[in-house]
């Protein structure tokens, strides 16, 4: 459905290439960190997703015949162009789990590659993993409220463009349950999911017929919409009359979908009718620029829907537009590198690492993920990279590695993962997150700290840059 | 590059279809309008972006071997799949001229096809049309502020996914004049730049070396990347060294580009520095979150930028995540058809329609737009939809039709227009935009208003519905 090749990137990465290319420098290897340093929505905690796209992406990434012709008319040299005839990539990556709960200023994936193809990767790779990552924190604050509820998107009208397809498939790993969209369900093994639109209603002469004609030919799926004239005065009696009709064959209305109006009220009205009509079964569907903050406040309130159908508010992460992760080189050539700022929290963490999360005795997260260097066997204390007077004897504490070798020199290392298994994975490690990081006023902040040796490490360099 | 077939919708799309085709509805004509009811950005227009990708999408739109596949075990009927498979949009479109200035509420675009087809083109077409337009919207902006400054797209990485692609198309139809997105620049023919990473910087033992090796590898666009250790103090005299380097080697330093700190400031003392040395010819590029407001304060400070590259604020539309655009009905089987609902501002306006752009006998807008019924000859009085006490005089005016007809019977009527010249000529619409329409704060409301024809068509079958 959606195709990438390498040049799906910004074009100084291809200038930058064609240096190292030219000087010499092309085989040098590099190392790099995707991380990103602000939470989305002011919320504690981020999810993961985009990695098994990405990697798919990347075992099959190459310059089609056509970019190398338009890159010849761009002035890149004959020789440089020949090396990107056979470009592949054939690094490494360690990587956090797709969808596990993410945390600012740690690592989350580590490339290791020549620099010229850790290089060319970066866009691809931003553009993925920031997106979905931002819709999965998204959809799983919905998740947090919404309970059990079912989840449904059906934003791919308001999506950007084709972003839409990576946010149906972002929201699941959230914890959403279906998507509208046909494509991503059809590719990513998504359940699809719709109701019916107010032109089809508009298009018949009356509800009822509208109402009769879809339950006619759709009697498995049929959730009525039933907003067009009145909700309480001609969509639910219609509605009821259909139910009642669907029983005489042997079927029953699925729902009825509220599109308009106070929502808590229309629900609760329309359950009474609906029971009042020995129609207990079927369910309610709202649906109308809800978000987290709307789905809590009707379930707060006792409304009793069933199922919340959301839209523009999930996959665009209205109101963050974007999560800010970023792709910092932190060795090349065997060298650790620094990228040093007036800020502490904008300077790097140098070297290959790796990141661990801690936990008690009993196996309950106590709140920190510590990052060391990747050859650290132990450690006793953590230092906060930002406020160096405060640290936190972690030793007792039993830990659990989180970054992963999920790619060998440009081959994964394991099966993919289907993205049940993800989602499940995800709802698993955010059921395990005490309820203080994921409130949405003022939550807890989740420690990250990095080993004495990782301190010393980045201290030094910045002696060595600063001179 | 992106593949879109007909499984690109939302699941009740397909269901609809499914309903009317059973019915032996699958011939019935209808009529839907393309609009939006609110600006994007409190702004005072919006410009049109999409068309092209639209139509050139719908002229193949169909459903793959692969999607019949799946549909097939969604449970559609094998009557309804064997429809499916000779699928095609077989419709007529009047649209505006992509590039124009657009206001809410009048009719950007009209399909007349059979409902199932214009039903099954809804998603796509709002997908496409509605991100497009809000990203050019947001471009014209920056445009709008930055005069003749030179305005570059590098938001790749922070767009939602593949949505960057068209966002990079969008932002030229808005005004910017080449983008960091190598795809996108093959496929649209726009020209692509780029400077450096910090990352290619910090690869280096040292500042100097970096700026070297570019220079002497890419001498034709080199801009070099100053903030990495200081901008003033390292950047700065690194740069002017290897300007003058270049220039004993017939070549010129095209320029350089502050990424943090104080742009304004850092723009000034560079500048100076730069000419004292003889490098007066060295362009200064700024970046690091730009965005209209931005872009306007560093030029009201006189900040002597001469190229501006613009991520995330361009390519997500933020703070606005989408535009509102909406598909309506308004005729189908040959009857008009009416959305009704409590707010007027929210009644459809019903049959098939033109609209008219009002100037004055020189040839100035009037600051007007008159939706007509599409055969009306002549229109004296136009009357505010929302607002029933409102009406206009504009007998006297001049008029231009909006509306053209651009695919007939799924065929496109014209060749495709070149993005440079859709830029251009929404350049011309937006130049001849007087100015309070355009201004950030409060701008002037730009009126549309329908005929007194349509007007009573609408109260007519507002009667009908209500009864």
């Amino acid at each position: 459905m959606i195709n990438f090749t390498a040049t799906y990137t910004d074009q100084y990465q291809l200038s930058m290439a064609q240096v190292y290319f030219e000087n010499g420098q092309k085989e040098h290897p590099a190392v790099f960190d995707y991380y990103f340093r602000k939470l989305p929505f002011d919320g504690g905690y981020a999810i993961f997703s985009g990695l098994e796209d990405l990697l798919e992406i990347l075992e099959n990434l190459k310059f089609s015949e056509e970019d190398l012709a338009y890159l010849k008319d761009q002035n890149y040299s004959e020789a440089f162009l020949d090396y990107l005839k056979n470009f592949k990539f054939s690094g490494n990556i360690m990587a956090a789990k797709e969808g596990d709960v993410l945390f600012p200023n740690r690592p989350i994936l580590q490339v290791e590659a020549t620099i010229i193809e850790a290089q060319l990767i970066e866009t691809i790779l931003l553009n993925l993993l920031n997106f979905q990552t931002l819709i999965a924190t998204k959809a799983s604050r919905m998740r947090l409220v919404a309970k059990d509820s079912v989840l449904l998107e059906f934003g791919l009208r308001r999506a950007h463009g084709p972003g839409g397809y990576y946010a149906s498939r972002a929201a699941i790993v959230g914890g959403f349950d279906g998507t509208s969209n046909v494509v991503a369900g059809k590719n990513f093994d998504i359940p699809v999911s719709g109701t019916m639109a107010h032109s089809f209603i508009q298009s018949y002469d009356d509800e009822i017929t509208a109402f009769r004609a879809f339950s006619q030919v759709r009697p498995k799926d049929c959730v009525l919409l039933v907003d067009t004239y009145d909700t309480l005065k001609s969509g639910l009696p219609n509605a009821i009359k259909i139910g009642k009709e669907m029983e005489v064959l042997g079927e029953k209305l699925a729902g009825i979908r509220l599109d308009s109006g106070d929502l808590a009220y229309l629900a609760r009205e329309s359950r009474k009718m609906l029971d009042d009509a020995g129609l207990n079964y079927v369910k309610i569907a709202a649906s109308n620029q809800l978000d987290e903050y709307v789905i809590k406040s009707l379930l707060e309130q006792n409304a009793p829907i069933d199922i919340f159908g959301v839209g523009t508010n999930l996959v665009t992460g209205d109101p963050d537009a974007a999560l800010d992760g970023v792709y910092k080189l932190t060795a090349s050539n065997g060298i650790p590198r620094l990228k040093i700022s007036e800020s502490l929290s904008k300077v790097t963490i140098p070297h290959k690492k790796q990141v661990y999360r801690l936990m008690n005795a009993k196996g309950e997260l106590i709140g920190a993920d510590a990052i060391t260097m990747r050859e650290e066997e132990e450690v006793s204390r953590i230092y906060d990279p930002q406020e160096i007077l405060k640290s936190l004897p972690v030793k007792s504490y039993k830990t659990e590695v989180l970054l992963h070798l999920v790619m060998k020199n440009g081959k994964r290392t394991e099966e993919s993962r289907s993205l049940k298994e993800i989602a499940a994975y995800s709802r698993e490690r955010l059921d395990s997150l005490p309820m203080e990081y994921k409130r949405f006023d003022n939550p807890h902040i989740y420690k990250v700290g990095i080993s004495k040796m990782l301190k010393k490490e980045r201290e030094k360099l910045m002696k060595k840059y600063k001179k």
